[in-house]
């Protein structure tokens, strides 16, 4: 009988085609691979991001599995070109490592990722976020996604909206008007699960119709905090929830400090809308500013502790001060799809109609009127102009702008 | 019997003694000059500053009374090395000032001045503010103070806290910490007479036995705002109220942008606290701004009218966002004096000593040792070597820091 990693073929192959759907035997080999490693290291671990990069993810495994003398290993990874890791690390990582290679573990996270009818996805997926790619050895080796694989296809174009947990209603009520308004603009919204900024984000990201993903610090078979299943039941039917920890993982302290770096690294900016003197929110605003994202902060009262952190992110952190979505927006833009005559050369007219349009909520020609101050029959000649352009779109349930990512 | 410029000597010499105290007669004459130039020029007026600058305040109003031929005029600027003024200008200038040459306007205006205790004062005075040197030309040409010339002269060492009339509980509790808590660091505060932010501002400074200077549009004998009328009437007690307009002078429009220059100019740095997106405030942080001075700016909630102009200022105009006294006083820190070890130097204990220690606001022993948290034969020690080192400093109602202005 054939064995993948001294575990039999007939039980490891089946379980990927599940997460993966079907793919040539190495490339399910890999997977697994990928798979077993976000089990074995942690998080952002630096040494094991090297090591995959390197040999490959199934190369890699099978040298810790088959405990592979340093020395040889060394030599393999000079051999591939990677010279910057010495022998000391190698043995202190394989120490890491060697308690977890558990191969029963590998496969209870596999059986339970089916059960939750979870994707494996790993880097070169179309659905793969590109940004990723920014965190060099600190990537993850794989993601598990609950939910939608085209949400997931949507992080190139989100913002990331974070805070405290211990939000006041003020914070609640400007991420509400935030998130609803980027998903307005065509963002998708990235977020962790907390209670507080992280929830009402998703929350009002889905009262907009949007794109919302949550980041978890623990596997996405069980959903952290538990107040937040309905939101994460909700969130998995209409977005995506993702992780990089296999099923069946703890949430621990070091996890959300990483999860927060994939939050910043996916997307376009980073935004903190409340947050205390030493929020965890600032750790996400750190990741981002490391990564080169552009870094929001909503003010609110001096008086207020909730807002002292973006107040801090503001004076000692070069974060810009946003106050509204379209702030948030212009830290990101995406570009208009234009075939066309360019923006600069809009008509007034034109400006306004597509000022009225959304790219999410479909709208009536009345309503175009009514919210561009223009006459029905002005309002529908524009359209007709911008349709030709590309520049927007009718379905049965109304207008719509269309939009595309910034571009190479 | 003698005259100055046409007016009977014994009319104005006594006048001007009674403002400006007794000087040899060319000095008296001078300031006569002066004072009826702040009737004849608008503030802000060029070309009044720079005749004024060259010829002396004298000969310019001489020339002007005598009608003096443009060109010869002209030519005794260049002889004076002005260069920068034209024919044309010169012209349309004398015909800006002659309609306003009555020596019975001026006469009127020294007289209101004397019923109200007022005090001539002119660049050169021991407590003339230096920094008005940066406005060049457009420099005051005199300033009419009513109340106490050495609140003047503490200019050197104050902050402009300004903002909206229309100000919220919210504006109007942060401006109170922000005055009291600048006036307990040792800073003079200056500002406008209107309601709102200003009125807040000096109340507070005056509520902490500080040092306060209320700028005005009009001439000092009519205060305005009229609801005022008590507050002003305090500043005069225990601070000062300050214009470069004549008495009788009616605050305009112009007068109240102008005055605006005087705030920004005289403060080490402006603070806006609350302001509107078109608030007249953004014109004193405008003129901060140009002149080089720091300028801070309170956020507030995103959600209050009253704070956009602020977030504005941080966003488009690169003001420091500030939330506290202590952030405000880092935008034009006092050195405290040391003749001794310096600050650096010091131990923990000095350091909380000094900590707990204000400029005004006497402090007993044992109420310096509750707020460093040491006993109060620890407080002893330390204040005694404080006061050795001429950094703390005793008075009959107990210690206080000793502070000096920056600078050589």
């Amino acid at each position: 009988m054939s064995h993948v990693f001294g575990i039999e073929e007939s039980t490891v192959l089946p379980l990927l085609e599940r997460l993966s759907g079907e793919l040539p035997r190495d490339e399910l080999e890999s997977r697994f691979a990928r798979a077993t490693w976000t089990g074995i290291a942690e998080p952002g671990d630096r040494m094991a991001g090297l090591v995959v990069e390197s040999l490959g993810a199934a190369a890699a495994l099978r040298a810790i599995v088959e405990r592979t003398d340093a020395d040889r290993l060394l030599a393999a990874l000079k051999d591939a070109g990677e010279q910057s890791l010495t022998r000391e690390e190698l043995v202190a990582a394989g120490e890491r490592w060697q308690p977890r290679l558990k191969s029963s573990a590998a496969i209870i996270a596999l059986r339970q990722a089916v059960r939750y009818t979870v994707q494996l996805r790993v880097p070169g997926d179309e659905s793969w976020p590109v940004s990723f790619g920014d965190l060099g050895p600190h990537a993850p080796l794989a993601l598990w996604v609950r939910g939608n694989d085209s949400t997931l296809a949507t992080l190139g174009r989100s913002i990331a909206l974070v805070g405290a947990r211990a939000a006041t209603g003020y914070g609640e009520h400007v991420t509400m008007e935030a998130s609803a308004g980027l998903v307005d603009r065509g963002y998708t919204i990235v977020s962790g699960a907390a209670y507080g900024i992280d929830g009402m984000a998703h929350r009002a990201a889905l009262a907009s119709s949007g794109q919302t993903v949550a980041f978890l610090a623990g596997g996405v078979d069980r959903f952290y905090p538990s107040g937040h299943d309905a939101l994460l039941t909700r969130i998995v039917a209409e977005g995506a929830v993702v992780s990089e920890l296999p099923c069946g993982s703890a949430p621990t302290k070091w996890r959300f400090l990483q999860r927060n770096r994939l939050i910043a690294a996916a997307g376009l900016a980073t935004v903190v809308l409340e947050a205390g003197w030493r929020s965890g929110s600032l750790n996400t605003a750190g990741h981002a500013a490391t990564l080169g994202r552009p870094l929001g902060a909503v003010p609110g009262p001096v008086t207020s502790a909730a807002s002292a952190g973006c107040h801090r992110l503001v004076r000692e952190f070069e974060a810009t001060l946003v106050t509204s979505a379209q702030e948030m927006a212009e830290l990101a833009p995406l570009s208009p799809i234009s075939d066309g005559p360019s923006g600069e050369g809009d008509t007034a007219e034109r400006t306004r109609v597509i000022d009225a349009l959304s790219i999410r909520a479909p709208r009536s020609v009345d309503d175009i009127a009514a919210r561009s101050g223009l006459s029905v029959t002005g309002v529908q000649a524009v359209l007709a102009v911008l349709e030709l352009d590309g520049r927007a779109t009718e379905n049965d349930r109304g207008w719509l702008t269309r939009v595309r990512k910034p571009g190479p």
